[in-house]
């Protein structure tokens, strides 16, 4: 069944935007043909489905007796430009497989397969825009509404979004899109949180000076401070446990081969689990860039872009999920998950846990993107054992 | 008269192609009235004026005997956009007046003021033009013949722009454009050589990546690694008398707040008055952007851009210029120059000097641009010096 959840996915991927690629963005129209083709599955599979007022995809699975409490699986089926075929669509390809597996027996709780109609925030710069209308927040801006409505759904019923009252929790299912499981040989991980995240911008100001005239001594070069406090915060990152610190953009004034950069214009991503810890790093990050840009004679500003704090995922469903894992035999990994995943929107309002799969290479957010089968072949097993705990739970 | 010629130099900013700026390329519109100002001057200090085919202004003061050879003065006409009142144009001015100083008493030889059309290289990309005219050098491509014809002038004729052959020597004024004679509370340096030049294209290529999955220890972060090299470029070209090295544009792919840069492409201008110090350090440089890579699991490519030996300026010019200023009583001070002169060009042809007034601020290529009249004062008082020692040699 491994090998029918891969082809699944890379079926799916040929709806896009952009033919060669596989660009899907919020209800732009190649997601109608994705809806088609998951409903096919989905009602194979014994399934109800609708699409909701949010554009989310999502198929009901009944329990044995009418008003159980259903448990939601599911992720996302947006994607970045030029994407892979796996990121999101994994999730939600997985969960109606596991029901297929049931083939046909009903459990003390319905299954919600939830297929969220955005996640990447590409075509609003607004991410989450699924799971945030699934757990009842206001999404549908003006510009979110009309793409609804052009989509030929009705913003204004987008209550029916909203998740039952009485359910389980949600489970989701994952690429890592890192390297770190495939480092430690690892098919599978489970994401007990999810990172706090900060952003900054950090600019230097020095002094434009001609690179032929005016000697090192007599130079205040804002490149070589950023370069400096660069090499200051991968150093110090390098040194905490846990800790990312990313410069992903630099700009540089007024960017000539012969003249000394007046002006350098950074950002900087931090993350880690411990809220503490971040923000203790990022208060060291931004000593380090003023004493050096002192040292130096010049002046740093910094502006906070973002402070995201960490999300726990739900205590008693990671231990569910460990037991899954280790009932199924495979080795148990506990991990922060670095990336945002709409099981970090929906555990504000339900329990929540999220199942990793190793990414080969780490690679994601590429056509490169893969999974392995045999990894498919393990998430599926510990699906059902943790499908089966539920079952006895609810003893 | 320093004031006088200060107020020169500001009259000739006025003419641009940009109002509320000077901006003046080769041969624009405003380059006539420029013309038209300076020759004003130098028929009053009993000069000949033309107008060569090259563009380039010349004044000529006539010997005692006919058949005389001449002493050339001057700089360029040409500005940056964006420019000051005094780079180029303060040394044709000052050599208009010394002519005026010399209140119609003839030399045993001619001097002839050249305000070269064209130094900077805005226009087409290629500077010198004026100058490289002056010595012969072919410089009519089609654009450069379109601009003189333009400018009403025959480009067929440039042969008219070469100086005889005959000539003493050729000796240009100049800012510093550099904090040196500042920094050592000094109005004037005499530039013994001009620094030779290289450029190159530097590129760090590492792992694009997510920020939030992949920790620091699986990076291959392409900013990072140039970061750490800009860092050792600074230090080893601060370790080494009379070297400037300067990173001047580094971009980064993608260039995203979120992602792991995957590549960084850097220039770098590496100067020194000593050609064998400046290839040594190039490669030091290099070097050490393929170690680090190495160690750090990336790979690096440069390309050289250019490769500009230095130009010694004659030993007997510098020599009776040394003689100037410890003969009216200014400190001497031998320098390297940074930046490319007219006089670099010129040197090919006949013996050249080129002699800098201090630069407050170090500042040029800006408006705030300036120069001090007493510096001004004492580059007069040397220059008549510098005339009265070829009268004396020519004994």
């Amino acid at each position: 069944m491994e090998h029918e959840v891969i082809a699944r996915c890379r079926s799916v991927a040929e709806c896009t935007e952009e033919p060669g690629f596989t660009t899907r963005t919020f209800l732009s129209p190649p997601m109608h043909e994705v809806h088609q083709r998951l409903r096919a599955w989905m009602e194979q599979a014994g399934m109800s489905v609708r699409i909701d007022s949010a554009g989310n995809l999502r198929a009901a699975y009944s329990a044995a007796q009418p008003g159980a409490p259903p448990l939601f699986l599911g992720s996302h089926l947006d994607t970045v430009p030029h994407a892979g075929a796996f990121d999101g669509i994994l999730g939600v390809v997985l969960a109606v497989a596991l029901v297929e597996k049931l083939a046909g027996r009903r459990l003390k709780f319905s299954i919600e397969v939830v297929g969220f109609s955005e996640e990447e925030g590409v075509r609003f710069g607004v991410p989450f825009i699924g799971s945030r209308a699934f757990i009842g927040e206001e999404v549908a801006d003006a510009r979110v509404s009309d793409a609804i409505r052009a989509f030929g759904l009705d913003p204004t019923s987008i209550a029916d979004a909203r998740a039952a009252g009485n359910a389980l929790g949600y489970l989701e299912f994952h690429i890592e899109q890192g390297p770190i499981l495939e480092s430690l040989d690892l098919p599978l991980g489970i994401a007990e949180s999810i990172a706090g995240q900060s952003r900054l911008a950090v600019t230097f100001q020095g002094r434009q000076n001609h690179a032929g005239t005016t000697p090192m001594s007599l130079r205040r070069d804002a490149l070589a401070a950023a370069a400096q406090w660069i090499c200051a915060v991968e150093r110090e990152a390098g040194a905490t446990a846990g800790l990312v610190a990313t410069v992903g953009r630099l700009e540089v004034e007024p960017g000539a081969t012969n003249v000394i950069p007046g002006a350098a214009r950074a950002t900087l991503d931090v993350r880690h689990a411990d809220d503490a810890v971040r923000c203790l790093a990022v208060e060291r990050f931004l000593r380090s860039a003023r004493q050096l840009a002192q040292w130096r004679g010049l002046s740093v500003s910094s502006e906070p872009l973002l402070d995201q704090p960490a999300v726990a995922m739900d205590a008693a469903f990671v231990a569910a999920l460990e037991q899954a894992v280790t009932g199924s035999h495979y080795p148990l990994h506990r991990m922060t998950s670095g990336a945002g995943h709409d099981a970090m929107v929906v555990a504000r309002r339900m329990p929540a846990a999220l199942l990793f799969l190793r990414s080969p290479g780490g690679i994601s957010h590429h056509p490169d993107e893969n999974v392995l089968p045999e990894d498919v072949a393990a998430a599926l097993t510990v699906g059902m054992h943790f499908l089966e705990q539920m079952e006895a739970r609810l003893g």
